[in-house]
C-alpha cells in the first residue's frame, strides 16, 4: 500500500465545550499556540486544518505558519468560517438576509486567498447553518440556487484554489440542505467549475446512513473525492469519536476502498476528545488506520477483491473473522 | 389549487403478509380480480400500479385490461418484477450472475412494451435486491456502471415509455444502491436520457432522512419527478401506513409544495394494510390529502409563501396553528 | 378538563450556545435577571426551573426568590448541577473517582434544602453525564449500584423533598445509563423511597423510541408521573424545539392522556430556542397545548376513548382528520 | 472460561422469506424433518428451538423428539405461537377480543405442557403483535394488566416450566408494549413469580437503542437473564445477520459480560440468512463467537476489568486494537 499522510483538525488538541459544559470540560482553555504544539507533539502527524474565526483571521495567518514550521506541520485546509457565529445561525449563503450572504461571500474569497498564501491552496465549504429546523421555513429552490451561484461565484474568484464541499446531514440546522455525499456531487455538478470538489467526513456519511466505502467508489467516479475527515459515531449524530471505536468493519472497508481508489489526499483527523487527552487520541486513532492497512495488506488485495465478487456473505464473515480474531 | 388524480397499489386491496405471516392476516386470500373490484369502488380513485409477476404478465394483461375498464380504472404505471422471487435475491441488473443480469433486462423491456399497450408508458424500475447486507460484499464501482448501462439500455429500447428510479434506502437488502433522492438523479443525469426520471415514494424518503418537500424542489428542479408513491412511517422503516398518520405537518408541507411545482402526475397510495380494511384505508388517506389541499388553499398560498420567507419559526408556528387547531 | 399551569426551564428565555457557537446565537448575553423577567412577560406562565450554578446557589437563591415573587412566578422545581461543569465529566454518582461522587451527594442535599426553603419542594436529578462513551468503558453493575445507593442517601437526607428522576438516552454521555422510563422506575422501585419519582421530557421519550402517551400510563401506574417537560425533536436527538411542531399527532395523544390520568404537575417548556425569540417560543408553545386541549374536549374525551377501544386504524384516522383538518 | 453450549432457531435452515418474495429466496421450500438433520450437521450446535405452528403441535411433538435424538440435538426452548397467524394481528393475551385472549392463553399452556414433556422446561413468550401501529390505537393501561395478570395465570399453570418474556422494539406491530430490557424486567416484577424472567435477543437490544453489555447487567441483577439470541443488525431494524457482522466491539464486549456474570445458559442463533447458506450461518456464527471468547481470554479477564475500571477511552481503544489488530 501507498505512504499516506496524517492531518488533524485543532480541537482534537483543545478543550471541547457542548451546550451544556460551555467552558469545556477541561479546566483551562487552550491557547491556539498550544493546540498547535501538541499537534507538533504526534508522532506521525504531518499537517493540521484552521478554521476562520476560531484558528485564523487575516492579522495571525503568518504567525500561525512560522509556528507550524517550528513544530514541522502543514495546514492541510482552511475553513472559512460559516458556522461559529451567531450571525450565521440563518444561514450564510442561503441566509434570506442580502448583508449576511455578502458577508460570507467576503469571508469565503478572503480565506480562499489565505490559502494560497499559506500553499494548502484548499478550502473547506460546510454548509452547517444552511439548512431549516422547522416546515415551511425555507424555500428549496431558492436556497439551492444561492448554494450554487454563490460556490461558483467563490470558485471563479480564485481558481489556484479548489474548494470542498462538506456535507452533513444536521447539527448545527436541525436539517442542512448540503446533506449527503450525492447531493454534494449533484450541486458540485451543477456547479461545473474544475476547483471544486467534495469533503468526506465519514462520520457524516454514517449519521446520512450511508455506507462509507461506497461513498468513497462514489465520489471517486466523479473525481471528486478530494479530503476525508475520520472519526466515528453511533450512526445517529456526529459524535466526532476515536477512530475504528463503533464502525470497525465499515472503517476497515473504508481504507481498503481509499487504496483501492488511490486515494492520495490528507488521513485528517476529526474528533471531538471532551474527556481525553487529545495527543493519545490522535495516537490512538492513528494506530487504528495504520493497523487497518498493515491487517489488509497481510491478507492481500486480491483475495479480498475475490471475496467481494463472490458477494458471498459467509465468505466475508470467514475473511473478516481471519482478520480481526 | 389544480385538480389531482389518485391511484393506489393493488397491495391496498390485498391480504399482506410478512415474514412471519407468511399466508397474510386476512383469513382468505384475494385474487387479483377481487383486488381490482375493491379498488373500483373507492370513490376518487382513477387509477392503479401493476406489478410484474404478482399481478400481470404477458397472458393476462389483456383481461386485466378488460376488467380495468369495466371498474373505470386506468393503469397508473407498470412495475417490471426485479424483487418478488427468490432469484433477484443478490441483484437483478448488478447481480454477478450475467444470466441474471439478462433475464433482468429482458423482462423490464417486456413490461416497457406491455406500458404502451395498456397505455401508461411509464415503469418503475425499483431496485430493492440491488445492493448489499454486508460490508465487503459488494464492488460498487462496478455495481454502480452496471445500473447505468442496464437502465440506459432499456431506456433506448423503447423511448415512447417513460422510465421512473424509485430509490429506497434498505428492503429487502440491508443496504439498496440507490438509496436516496439525490443518487438517483445522479442515476439519471449519467444516464442522460430523455425518457428516464424518478419517483418519489414519500415513506422511503423520510426513511433515508430526507425532507420530503425539499426533494420535491431537487427532483423538480432537473424536470425529473415524475410519479409520486404516498403513505406514511415512523422515520426507520418503510412502514407503510396511512397518509398523514405521522408525519402530519411534513405531509402538509409536500402538499403544498407538490401544487406550487404544478405536478401534475398521479398521488398513488403504496399501503400495506395488514390489518386494516383495504377499501376504508384508500378512502381515508384520499380525504387527508384532500382535506390538507382545503386547509392550504383557505389560509392562501401567498400567505404561506410570506411565513417560508420569513424564515422564522414562531411565525411557522403561529401559521399551523391556525391551520391545524 | 381540568385547569393546568405551565412552568418553563430558564434557557428559553437566554442565550443559547452549542458546540460550535460557544458564545450564543443573541449578540449579547442575558443576564439571569433579564431572563426572569422575559419569563414574566409571558401571559400563562406561572413557574421557571433553575439550575445549579447555572442560575441558582446558596448565596443567590434568595434574591432570585424575592425577584420572581415581583414577576409573579414560582419556582417549580431546582436542578442540582452535576452536568454543567468539566469535573462532572466523568459521571456525578457514578464518577469512578470517589471525592467527585461525595462532591455530587453534598450539591444535592444543598439544593434539596434550598428546594425546601423556596417551597417547590422537589428537585430533579438529570444523570447526563453518569454513562459510557466507548464499549468496556464502564462497569455497569457497580454504576447501577451507585445510583441506587446514592439516590437513596439524598432521599432520606430530606423527606420533605420529591426527588424526580429525569431520563435521556444519551447526550452529552454518548449512552447514559438512566435511558428510558422504564429503567427509571425499576431504579426508583429498587430505591423504594416515597419521595423518589419520575421526571418525564417527552423529548427525551421520543429520543429514546418511546411511545409517550404509553410512557404516562407506565409511569401513573406507578404513581411515579411527578413532572414533564415539554418539547419536541426529530426522534434521533434532543432538538428541544417549539412544543407540537413534528410529534403533532403523538402530542395530541400525550395531552389526551395527562388529562385521563390526572396529571396534576406542571406543563414545562424544555426548549432551547437559539434562532427564535425566548418569549414568543414559550407563548406559541403554551398555545398549541390550549388549542389541543381544546380539540380534544370539542371531540368528547369518551368518543376518544370508544376509538381506542376499537382498536381499528381507520376510526383512528377519521377521528385525527375531523380533529385537525 | 466456562464451556458454553450453543442452540440455534430452526429458520436457519429453512427458506426464509419476506414481505415482497413471500415464497422464499430458495428454490425449494424445506420440510421441517430437513432443518433438523441440516442443524444436526453444525458441529458444535447442540440444541434448537422450536416454534408453535410452524414447527410443533401436539401431534408431532413426539416424532420431532425422535427426529432430534437422532440428530443428537436437544430442544433448548419452545415457543407458542402467537405471531404467525393472522388471528394474533391486533394481539395475542391483549387483544380486545376476549376469545383471542383465551385462545392464546390455551395456546401457551399447552405449549408449556409440552416443554416439560420434551424436558427443556422453557417457553419464550414472544408478544410481536400486542402492540399499536398508530397513535389513539390503544389503552395503555388496560393492555398492560392483561399481560400482567395472563402470563401470571400462565406461569401458575405449571411452575416447572419457565417463562422467558422476549422483548422486541417493534415488528411486526409498529410498536410493541414490552420493548425494552427494563420493560421486560418491569412486567416480570409485576408478576411476581419465580417461573417467570426474561429472553434477550441482542438484535431486538440494539434496537432499542440498548447497550447489550450493560443489559447483560441489569437482567442477570435480578436473576432473570435466562436465554439469549444472537445475531446482528444495523441498529434501527431486527436485520437478524451473521453475528459480530456489525456491532463487532460491542459484540466482544456482550461475551465479555456473559462470561463475567457466569451465564451458563445457551448461546441461541436467531438468524434469517435469506440469501444464505444456512448451515455455513450457523457455523461462521459460531466461530465468531468461540474467536472472541479465545481472544478475550489471551488478552486476560483482570486486564479487562482493569481497563474497564479506568474508564479512560484512550485505553480501552489501545486494548481493543491489541485484541482485534
Amino acid at each position: 500500500m501507498s505512504k499516506i499522510k496524517f492531518g488533524s483538525c485543532l480541537p482534537v488538541f483543545g478543550n471541547c465545550s457542548d451546550r451544556f459544559v460551555n467552558d469545556g470540560y477541561d479546566e483551562e482553555s487552550v491557547s491556539l499556540e498550544e493546540m498547535i504544539r501538541r499537534a507538533g507533539r504526534v508522532e506521525d502527524l504531518e499537517g493540521v486544518e484552521l478554521v476562520g474565526n476560531w484558528h485564523i483571521n487575516e492579522n495571525n495567518i503568518y504567525e500561525i505558519s512560522e509556528l507550524l514550521k517550528e513544530v514541522d506541520l502543514e495546514v492541510s485546509l482552511l475553513t472559512p468560517d460559516l458556522w461559529t457565529q451567531g450571525k450565521w445561525g440563518k444561514g450564510s449563503f442561503t441566509s434570506y438576509d442580502k448583508d449576511i450572504r455578502e458577508e460570507a461571500l467576503q469571508e469565503v474569497k478572503t480565506v480562499m486567498d489565505m490559502a494560497e498564501e499559506v500553499g494548502c491552496n484548499m478550502i473547506d465549504l460546510w454548509f452547517g447553518q444552511d439548512g431549516n429546523d422547522y416546515s415551511f421555513q425555507l424555500d428549496y429552490k431558492w436556497a439551492w440556487n444561492q448554494l450554487v451561484e454563490n460556490v461558483r461565484e467563490c470558485a471563479e474568484h480564485n481558481s489556484n484554489v479548489d474548494i470542498c464541499i462538506e456535507y452533513k446531514l444536521k447539527e448545527p440546522r436541525k436539517h442542512c440542505i448540503i446533506d449527503s455525499a450525492a447531493k454534494s456531487l449533484l450541486l458540485v455538478n451543477q456547479i461545473n467549475k474544475d476547483n471544486v470538489g467534495v469533503l468526506l467526513d465519514i462520520g457524516h456519511a454514517w449519521a446520512a446512513l450511508e455506507n462509507v466505502a461506497e461513498t468513497v467508489a462514489l465520489l471517486d467516479d466523479a473525481d471528486k473525492l478530494w479530503y476525508i475527515h475520520l472519526n466515528d459515531n453511533y450512526r445517529s449524530w456526529d459524535d466526532d469519536m476515536l477512530v475504528g471505536s463503533v464502525h470497525t468493519i465499515e472503517t476497515l472497508e473504508l481504507i481498503y476502498w481509499l487504496d483501492k481508489v488511490d486515494y492520495d489526499g490528507w488521513y485528517t483527523l476529526d474528533i471531538f476528545p471532551y474527556r481525553e487527552d487529545g495527543i493519545r487520541t490522535a495516537e490512538e486513532s492513528i494506530e487504528w488506520v495504520k493497523g487497518m492497512r498493515k491487517v489488509l495488506q497481510n491478507y492481500g488485495k486480491d483475495r479480498i477483491l475475490k471475496v467481494i465478487h463472490s458477494g458471498d456473505a459467509t465468505e466475508v464473515s470467514a475473511m473478516m473473522r481471519e482478520m480481526l480474531l
